[in-house]
Formats: structure tokens, sequence, C-alpha cells
């Protein structure tokens, strides 16, 4: 029985920064843009050849197996009868950062070598899993692969089209791989303990706390609207204001009342409203415009809350719409479900950060990831955050200080010593 | 000498409502598009179409001159010592509709025949005027036909380029036109006793107000920025709203402060301001937008007081910006002086729509046109407005009320008479 918790000094001298820079680096330069970025989109021969990159860093012992739609499951212990995956994914949305992904899979590799480096006779070794297609940035769905291998992709997903109106399934037949029956999954779900993957936050908590790790608690669910507001076009010299029915006005006013209720209400629960984008409809400088269209984004980690909160920000921009004269359509564009993380885990992972004196804190998941796939099919899940510096997320600028990719990958070896033992033991 | 006023039953008699409208639609069916509406931009194929048009419809007496630039002169006394322009413009924006520019053309027509029809021996003959590039769609810069006529054409507007890279003066060259030393005038100013031009008010003052003919006052002259607000790129759902910098939002807030600013004012003075356009650089359902760039249109038809109102607003946009700690920087790209036209033409043109029993009232002009230079030249000026129907201008849905085209082409028949009178006994 594998003794916990791991040797400390033993792992900490396995973990090697600069093999985990250098893999990095390598994975840099696969899919480079002239805009300074990488594009390795979903199902793209960039990803294939990311994953081919992998294949050879690992070591000869890994057995590798290759699912049907391509993701790729690696492990020192194949006849293990039972198993904890940890792992990410390697493609990206168009001119991305060097991390999203790309980082979680990197220390996924490195935890596992630093875990099979102190423990010789592990109960529940580790298998590092890397999914196809987590960005939704070419087909319009996220997390193709995970779902897949849970036999959680629908038929929806798999004929969505690309901007070429290339389906899913083409592109995978494309990349050599054929689904076959995906009401089957293609991993043995009873004989996994549980998933833990790394990842950059995307957002600004633990760069503004100076904290090297956070234990995502529950993953953030949007509800998300199309809202277009309709006024009257006018000649912007020749149209007195009183005489108007100015859509961008209205639209904005509603943009600082939808700041307002969300505001307001960050003290009874988690949420947070965001208006990211506006297009004003023939829009011009000497116009008075009369038709806006934005989207809402309304995220919770309690959808019991978020409907509370949605409802009183429909309500004030129906209340704007009436005072300025003007119509307002909010078109339901998604609704999906906030995703608890297994407590257990959690516990878990704290206790691997202290142990591996790593800085700490708790936070909410703003973005999807596999992992919420992971959680929802019944399997104990885990997500690892790393700061991203300034928050910066899905660019090239994307960065996270050396030290927290020493802490995040130290906790999740140390986790995946302490979740396998406690499913063992339990 | 003329007899004033010119005989009201017979200049009616000879107006023939049927004959403009017929032009309209003629004119109506040149550089139509598959959007529904006409495209003819300054110096294009289909403005000389429009001309040459325009010539086969004059009656065969008449004296046509079309100067170096292209605009065309006509009338049936070319050897008078003095003579009273009319008339307005065949260009379009992309996509207008079949008023614009084209309904002031045929109806100084339609009004200088009546007008020959009642007049024997005119003492200041009228001649019709029709001036290229009124618009600014293709080049940027607007009324280059007129302000060329008055060597009011300045080389920054003549190197102006269109978006295939053509300049002014190539686009004049391959039209047919070759223009010259543009500091000399292409008509003889001395001898040019007014100007009177007739258009769509591009507003919704006479159509709410049921007035079929307005007498402008001024014309209103913008002074127009470029804002840029910059706050921090987030990922929507990762971002506490405490540490949002949302330029969004701040730009919203800012939009509703300018029409607050705005509305507040309008009981002190004439002042209209207006966003008409808002652009979210690299905007996203999942971003928190970082860069938002909006244009501001502020008019006036009194310079000092749209000083006043441009520096509430400007102090208003510092302050929201400081409030929000985002930055927020106005790049001044337009500052125009409003004209105030002649008393003198308002009150004979007042005089003429009693005469001809139209419906009318005084109005500020909320865009600029050929007026306006002649007005700057000295030469004393009158615009007369007909309503645009909702409001609408630049825009396929066009519509004038009939009553409306009747009641403008008398009232400036008569007008053309008492102008040209008043000057040769004064």
């Amino acid at each position: 029985m594998t003794q916990l918790p791991l040797d400390t000094d033993r792992l900490r001298e396995a973990i090697d920064i600069d093999r985990i820079q250098r893999r990095l680096d390598d994975l840099w330069e696969i899919g480079r843009t002239s805009a300074g970025g990488v594009s390795r989109l979903a199902y793209s021969e960039s990803e294939n050849e990311a994953h081919e990159y992998l294949l050879e860093e690992l070591p000869d012992e890994y057995d590798v197996r290759i699912d049907s739609v391509g993701n790729l499951f690696a492990t020192r212990w194949p006849d293990a009868s039972q198993t904890i995956l940890t792992g990410s994914h390697l493609d990206s949305v168009h001119n991305a950062g060097r991390l999203d992904g790309t980082l979680g899979t990197v220390i996924s590799l490195e935890a596992i070598e630093a875990y099979n480096a102190v423990v010789d006779e592990p109960c529940c070794p580790p298998t590092l899993a890397v999914f196809r297609a987590e960005e939704s940035a070419r087909f319009g769905y996220h997390t193709i692969g995970s779902r897949s291998a849970l036999s959680e992709l629908d038929a929806q997903t798999l004929s969505a089209t690309d901007e070429k109106g290339i389906p899913v399934w083409q592109a995978m037949n494309d990349a050599g791989f054929y689904p076959g029956d995906l009401s089957e999954p293609t991993i043995d779900i009873d004989a996994t303990v549980g998933f833990l993957e790394v990842h950059i936050e995307q957002g600004r908590l633990l760069d503004e706390t100076a904290t090297n790790v956070g234990v995502v608690s529950s993953i953030r669910a949007p509800v998300r609207y199309q809202v277009r507001v309709e006024g009257n076009f006018d000649h912007s010299g020749a149209t007195p204001m009183n005489l108007r029915k100015d859509a961008l006005v209205a639209a904005s006013e509603m943009i600082c009342e939808i700041e307002g209720v969300a505001t307001a209400n960050t003290a009874d629960g988690d949420i947070v409203a965001t208006v990211g984008d506006l297009t004003a409809v023939n829009g011009a400088i000497n116009t008075v415009c009369g038709t806006v269209e934005f989207p809402l984004d309304i995220r919770s980690t309690d959808s019991a809350f978020r409907a509370v909160v949605e409802g009183e920000i429909l309500d004030e921009l129906e209340a704007v719409a009436n005072r300025r004269g003007v119509t307002v359509t909010c078109e339901l564009i998604d609704e999906s479900e906030p995703v608890a993380l297994s407590e257990m885990v959690q516990t878990h992972l704290i206790e691997s950060a202290e142990v591996a004196e790593s800085s700490y804190r708790t936070l909410p998941s703003g973005g999807g990831h596999d992992a919420m796939n992971f959680q929802l099919a019944g399997i104990p899940t885990g997500l690892l955050f790393v700061p991203s510096i300034d928050g910066v997320s899905h660019n090239p600028n994307e960065q996270t200080p050396e030290a927290a990719i020493d802490e995040a990958t130290r906790t999740l070896a140390h986790a995946l010593g302490r979740v396998g033992h406690y499913y063992i033991t339990n």
C-alpha cells in the first residue's frame, strides 16, 4: 500500500520545471500564427501534430491507447484494475496563448512521472488523458472529446459544422478517427476512480491575491441571451433630442443596469453578468442608431440564484425599453447547469497543497472544462487553477508564474496519491 | 419690370406634379442597387448618366454650360447681366433613396419653367445649377462641386481617395473633367444675386408637425470626436464584478451622460449630441471587453453655445473614466462653423410660402448642403425643406408627401421672382 503523504522531497526533486518549460516551448511552435500566437483548432493538422509530439515525449514504458475520437490515454500500468485520470487538452482557439489546455497536459505528465518516481507499487495508478476538441472555436461546441469518452456527445454536436461547412464527424474522419457507436463510453467509467485537471484560471482572482494554486469548488454555468433593441434611425444633425428613439442610448442604459443588478446581488450569492460585445446595426457618425444587438452572459455556481438575478435583469431591460419607447427582445441562446465538484476531491487537493507547501485558496471556475463532464458522469473530479497574470486568457500573452507551475505540479502529484489511496481504502 | 407677386394661378397651372414624379421615377432607375435603392456616387458612371438624363429633359431653348469639374448650369437667358441660381445635386450615398438631392434638382427645374411661363421679361432670370459630388460617401469630403464652383476647394479634398485609392482629381478626369486652376471660381460670383435650394428635411420636425415647407434659418455644424475607452480584457465567467475595468459598461455610461447633458441644455439653445455607432474591439459573448471606440457628433447653430455643451460633455466623459478606473481619449476629428442663412432671403421665402398658400415654419438644418457654401461665399442664400416621412433619409424608403412637393415648387417659383426683384430694385 502506498504510504501517504508521498515523499515530499523526492517528489520535488523528480519534478523538472525546465522540462515543463521546454515542452511548452516546443508545443508553442506547433500551429504558430503570424499574429503571434498559436492556432490548433479541434481536429486540425496542428492538433494532430501536437498529439504526435506528446507521444514522442512519453517514456517507452508507457502503454498508449487512442480512442475512436482521438483522445489519448497513456499509463505505465495498463493492467491495473482501477486508475485515476489526469490531463487536459492540446487544441486551442484562434491565435491562442501557450498555456490554455497545454499547460495542464504537460503538468499532468510531469506529475505522473514524479508520482511514478516515488511510488513503487501503486494501488491505483494514474493515466494521462489528453482530450480532443475542448475549445468551441471551430465548431461552436466545446469539450467534444471528453463528452465522447463519456458517451455524452449528442447528434447535434456531431453534425455541427465549422465555417467551411465541414461537420464534426467529417473532421474526425479527416484526422483519422471513426467514432462508431457514441452511446458507448470509450473509457471504463467504473474503473476510473477520479479525474484531476490543471488549468490557468482565466480570471484575476489568484493573480490579484498572489495565490499560486486555486482549488475549484464548482463550475459556473451561463444562461445567455441575444438582446435586440429597436428604436428609430434618424439623422443625427436633424433630429431634436426629444423626437429620438435612440437604440444605442437605450442599449447603453440597459448595459449599465445589467452591471448594476449583478453588482447589487454579489453580496447574496455567486454571480457575474456581462455584455461583452455590441453591434450598432448600420451605425454611423451622422446617424441616430435605430437597431442595436448585444449578447448577455449571466453566470453563477447556483442555478436558482442565477435565475433570480436573470429575472431582475430581464425586468430591468423591459423597463428601460418602456421608458424610452423602444422595443427589446431577448432570445435565450444557452442555459447550462452549474457543476459542483467533488467535496472529497477538494479536501484532498487542499491537503495536497498544504503538503506541497503551496499557497492556495478555493474559488469557482468561470469557464467550462473537460473536468465538468467527468463530474457530471459521476466520477469524483478535481480542478486546480494556476494564476493568469493580469487575467489574460485565449490570447498570445497568457502567462503564469513559474513558482505556480511548480507548486501546482507538486500539489497534483500529491493528490494523485491521496485520491487513489482514498478509493482503495474506502 | 416683373410684377410681384407672380400670377399665382398661372404658376399653379404651369407646375406639373406628374412631370416631377416621372423625372424622379426615371432618375430612380439610374444606379439602382440590388438592395432596393440607388447608388450614384460622386463622379461615378451613374452620376454622369443622371446628368445626361437631365440634359435631355431640358427644353431646347436652354443654354447649357458644364464647368471644369462637371457642375451643370442651364438657363434660357445666358446673356442676362445677373442671375439667381437654384438647384441641388444628383449624386447619392450608397443605396440611397429617390429624393435626397434629386428632388431639389427636379423641383428647381420645374419652378424655373413655371417662372418662365409667367414672366416675359425677367429682370434677373433664374439659372438651374446642378452640383457634382455633394455627398461625402465616396471620398469622405462633401460638397466638392459647389466648393469648386466658388473656388473653395482645398488641396486636401482634391487629393482625398476613395476606398479603391482613387483620388478626387483622378475621378474627375475619369468622368471627363479637368479642374485646372481651382483658385478661380467657375461662376461669376458678382453676377449671382442669390442661391435657392430645396431639400428633404432629413429629420422629423416637419413630418411631426404636419408642415409642408420649412424655411431654414441656419445650418447646424458639428464638432466631432473619435472617443476611445480602454479598460481591461477579462474572461466574462472568471472575473468578479469588482475586479473588472469594463470598457463597454464605461462607454455605455458615457453615452447615457452625453444624451443627458445635451437634453438638459436644449432649453437654453440649439443643440443635439449623438453617438451613432460603437465598436467593441475584439468583443465576444464570453469576454469583458477592454477597448471600445465610438464617434461623438455635437451640433448647433450657435458655435459658442456648442462649445459650452462640448466642454460639459468632455468633462463628463473624463469623470466617468475616473470613477471607473478606465482611460478615455477624445480625438477631435471635425470642427465646422454653423452658417446663418440670409435673413432677407428667409423673409422672401416666408412671403413666398404665404402667397403660395403653403403651410410653413422656420427650422434649423441638421446637415450640410451646397447652400451653405453659397452663403459662406457672401451670396444671399435660402434653403427650403420638405418633410421626410418618419425622418427617413439616406435610405431607399425616403418619402415626402406630394402636396409638399407641390407647395415647395410653388414657393420656390414665387421666391425666384421676389429675390431677383429685390436685387434689381435695391
